[in-house]
């Protein structure tokens, strides 16, 4: 189950249509809310290069704002601090400078507070900006976007952390309810789909609603018949593998994969863990309710797309395309008697297609066009969204991406054949 | 002009069709003709990790023969040098350990002399064996794929060659009448295709003719209406790019493209050069038949997949698909009166393709299926052909693929729209 | 002026010899005192892998008192938390397994403020012990070793947060009046002293205080008439060596030295600055209260052994020995007339001598012997003590070690010849 | 026993003193004749950024000759080839640009057959220099340091090619009669020395004989009483230390030395070898003439200054200084009673002295200053010399140094207490 209230849902519990001022509120503090069982300290860890400390998710969503929306739209508008539009822009070269990914975590200036307080000046800012209904109306399309950036960042704030409090040897808790605990809820078995030429992608005109430029522009593909399996492969199953030599036998790997296994000393799964001194050797997991016995019949979680493919080859099928994934859930969502589970809300799903334009496509003008297309290269695409995924976030057509060799955000597998 | 004599053509100029002894000793000899400019020390450098010595790949070519070929199917055969079973073993995991690949230039021993022995040894089993009319019924197909793997390596020495060649500051000469010349021979324009559903890929049930796995099974690919520029682009457009500043302009780049510019600090194609001590600015390029003034006519070569994308980006275009290249070719073949020029014998030509198995593909079981399948991820395709290539090698279904930060290939730009 | 208060003088104000106990809660008292004006997130940056976070220098300096003071001779002593033992563990191999280095900065937890309760809890549990006379006797040398460790920590603490401060864009203030400003209050000129055999090192047994293992024995060493400058070379000396090219003129560098300079593209001493849109080109240097026009009478400071040598070459001077540096403070101190300033309390002084162990030196066994003994390898020795060394902790005899390319310590340079 | 007919010797077998000419002749010779089992291939490979080609040893020492000789005494001398300055150049910043030193073996051209011409042109214009005696008696100075040079090479090229040669699986020979293999000669105990106030270094005015200026200036350093270890440690010795746990206990080690031990997993010194395969599990060697079984017996080889530190603390001893070996060397000299054995000729001995200069060591002006002073830092001495080393070669003021890591050249331990 997706850990935030329905911030960008299309109608609210009355089943009124929220205003955009409503929305950038709830989205705002869903964001600070997952923020509230961390510490300072907590914050300010980058644990890897590939993580953001907390605290700089805080101040980057809100640098796009003020950025992007309140900087052009608010005559006379006072930068918070003029130094943060070099500290937290993350990749927009067309923006100015930008301060070493890597180097996030050295920044102890701003403080945790300090940037709570350049969050509340530029919510109060936007707030103001969005009362004027001709403003709000004109800037939606960003505020959406902005929105659903923010979001993006709610996941990523979720693993980051979830990665940071991993390396530490006192396995920490986040929270005792862990919002992203998997439960086994699913029955096995293969759907069938007829394939044929089929359309792909968001229809944008016509649907009106969100979507990133990357799923755009809908167009024709071909496919095959295939099966989708009704459910992701557990733990169980992928211990199963495990106990069958899976990280030794270098004929079901890519020759990529095989060399990463090797460097990285992979035996498992990311956050799979055995103790050395335990009287039994079964394995262990850590989450976000710190270090706990292994469920067997939850789906399994955090492998790379490697893993992914390795596993698929042993177990005698393979990966779908993203055409595949996006053609079946489609079918799914038009026919609720379909056998498909955990396509959303669970884990992200690897596919086999490499990240690309797909025919057409061509990325927005300027920063916000940096936003996607940039990236269109040696990454492959995950269908679905995750347990982390905030709600009202996902879409059929969405397509998250990662390079293979990836593995801390929530991500499973399901085969096809 | 590809600068080998037709190994591997259908029939010889006697219209004759060839034996597959004839074809043998034809192929087997032309990698000899690549090694004799070269000394034995030539032979024994390996400049990068992504090149081998001259030497390993004489040894490796063989290797191959006496491994599938010869050990299973000559009774009471000697190895010429068991210790060599490791040694020129190049990535057949199946077939056991093998020597690390970035320290092939470490083996002083064997010799090039002891090495020019082993491929006699071999080339005389061999040709013992394809004397036997029913063995060489029986074994048409391995010795087939053994020698368009040599050719392969055919072109991979010549690189390999003129790489290893291109870091000496004497900048040496490997023949004075370099037969990897590139001339213009083009003219500009573009060529208008209609797609729709098209079939892709090798039907080898019914052609008959050799050609890899990967370029199966033949399929459907759905195709929007789209142009191709009827020759390569050349030096003096790509030299327009590099004055308009394409290497400092990081809105033209893939991110990771950007990166690669800045960490290897690209300013030009691979074997381009300026004399700082010069009177003339102009520039000039490293060939096989040492440093040249730059020809502007001819079609720029030695760019990486990045910079390909990043000129097409500049140029308002963009790089064809897989797809796009093989219908458009296919329809050349059909019709000579189409324009395009430089398909093949030019120089190989990026596509906008991730190198990934054709739907329903699956790799041949055993080592011989670790040849191609292993390595889809994080590669683009290369289609058609280049000068280096062995005459009758080409295809119009023939996927070529590397890493898209490499170069030192020949590797050239056709635009798509 | 050094920045605490004399927290181990052999008499406090009004001329008592201060009880262990009191000088524990003094030395104690000083590092809370260094910490004070940080906040949770300066205590948890770790900016490079020679540095430490504040709030691990805070645990660590408090395990140490637990580890070999509390629990062998505190009976049903509890610690305070048994993961702490790993965690804050340096580099005592016979204490057990220690937590990598470079990772300091990743442990969000324990908090800062639970590394301040866990300083509390030993405190009081130390003080309980010392109220006990007959184990204060019993002791004593371990805890003065204790505190004298502490105090080296608290030296760490100021030039680990300098560093950690300077590597944000925003060059933070640590506090408005900076404890570690240098300035000018020393006369040039040259000291000349008569060499010959001298006595070297601590004589542990006739001066009862207390010292470092490294120090001793006392040893003979011959020495040749030689003379020392009278202070160290100031900020505008050595602007004189850059502008005459000190960084690029390979003869006056080490080789390795030159290597490290081009590297890490080495322009000027560790924290001087240059404004690139400045419209003044003058040199600015960060320092604790923020970012200054350098003042260039002070001394120079954080230079590297390398720097140091370089710029003795150019000055046609050397570095002095360590023995050199010795017999000239001892003969300062006995002749209060001498003219040598700045021995202690302003810059470490790079001295000509590796760091190795003295004749007969031979370390204590078990983990404290680990101190000093272990690093004796490819270190330079430094003399004297810095504006950041606690009151009371430097010696004529003390041996302060660095790798020869070091700089973020309070380094500078006192010439010889 | 040292490999070459002494070239050097102060007089010949008839007991002739040989003219300069005679000598560089019977240096040059020598060269030759270690190159002379080689192949083109074997002279080509750079097996280590620490190595050289053996083709780049015998081009190096000839471009000695012609830029420090030829190109300033002989009018009219035209260079070989005008590109060799840079190619061949090592660490001479003084004389322009260099090649780059990892690099070197990837230059095939020259090829050895051009080098070999190379050294034969400059030697027929020597000869002809030095043929004129005035110019013999002025250049007498530079070209004795040139061909001391040389055999210092003739050293590095027989350490350089037995790594080379190790690293290939086939365990290639160099030749059958290993002119480096060593032999058990020497009884065990310890001889007894006063110490004192000592003279150490070469005299350089008074003896009128050949040193390096590293040796200089002559000086005093004070003694305690000390004994040294009559001969060298043996394998059976060292044996014995690997099956103590020598590799895998920590307090034995420099805090650097085991961060080396566990990062290149050392478990023996550097040309041991077990076989995996092996029935016995005793341990081999890879010498010149191939992998053969341990002489337990003969003296430990192929050891760090890491390892004969670690080794010396196990055995409850320590390593001599320099000037401990030097004054023991001196007496034995002065009375051949002593009963120190394999003081030359056998291993280079590590000492316990970091390679500094003496008091008031000054280098030479110039190229040739650069020869020996660049390298004061981070490496310790070796003193004696070894059975690679050219006779004559060796003197008792010899400083030979290396970094506490290297291992490849012939070195070993004698212990001190």
């Amino acid at each position: 189950m997706p850990i935030h209230s329905a911030a960008l849902a299309a109608t609210d519990a009355t089943g009124q249509v929220p205003t955009l001022a409503t929305r950038f509120q709830a989205v705002r503090a869903a964001t600070l809310a997952i923020a509230a069982p961390l510490s300072a300290e907590d914050c300010q860890v980058q644990s890897m290069p590939d993580a953001s400390p907390a605290k700089w998710h805080l101040a980057h969503t809100t640098w796009f704002f003020e950025t992007f929306l309140l900087a052009p739209n608010t005559p006379g508008y006072a930068a918070f601090d003029p130094a943060f539009k070099v500290l937290f822009n993350s990749y927009y070269n067309t923006v100015g400078s930008f301060y070493p990914r890597p180097q996030r975590g050295m920044l102890s200036r701003p403080t945790l507070a300090q940037v709570l307080a350049y969050r509340a000046h530029v919510d109060a800012a936007m707030l103001t900006l969005l009362a004027d209904a001709a403003a709000a109306e004109r800037l939606r399309e960003l505020v959406t976007l902005g929105l659903n950036h923010e979001q993006q960042h709610q996941e990523l704030m979720i693993t980051d952390v979830k990665h940071m409090l991993s390396v530490n040897p006192l396995a920490p808790v986040y929270a005792a309810a862990d919002p992203t605990q998997l439960r086994a809820n699913a029955a096995n078995g293969w759907s069938t789909f007829t394939g044929g030429l089929v359309d792909i992608g968001h229809d944008a005109a016509s649907r009106g609603d969100f979507c990133f430029d990357n799923e755009t522009p809908r167009h024709q593909a071909f496919l095959r018949p295939y099966e989708l399996a009704n459910r992701l492969v557990t733990n169980r199953e992928f211990l199963a593998f495990i106990e069958d030599g899976g990280y030794t036998r270098h004929e079901l790997w890519l020759s990529e994969g095989w060399d990463c296994v090797r460097q990285n000393q992979w035996r498992a799964p990311m956050f799979w863990r055995k103790r050395d001194d335990a009287a039994s050797d079964a394995w262990r997991e850590f989450t976000l309710r710190g270090e706990h016995a292994l469920d067997l019949d939850a789906p399994v979680s955090h492998v790379s797309f490697f893993e992914a493919d390795a596993y698929a080859r042993w177990a005698g099928a393979r990966l779908p395309t993203e055409a595949e994934w996006e053609n079946a859930a489609r079918v799914s969502e038009a026919n609720a008697a379909t056998s498909l589970a955990q396509l959303f809300g669970v884990l992200w799903q690897w596919t086999a297609s490499a990240y690309l334009g797909y025919p057409g496509f061509a990325p927005a003008p300027g920063a916000v066009g940096e936003y996607n297309g940039k990236f269109m290269c040696n990454q492959f695409v995950l269908r679905g969204s995750s347990v982390a995924t905030p709600a009202g976030h996902e879409r059929v057509t969405y397509r998250n991406f990662f390079q293979p060799d990836k593995r801390w955000q929530f991500m499973g597998i399901r085969l096809a054949r």
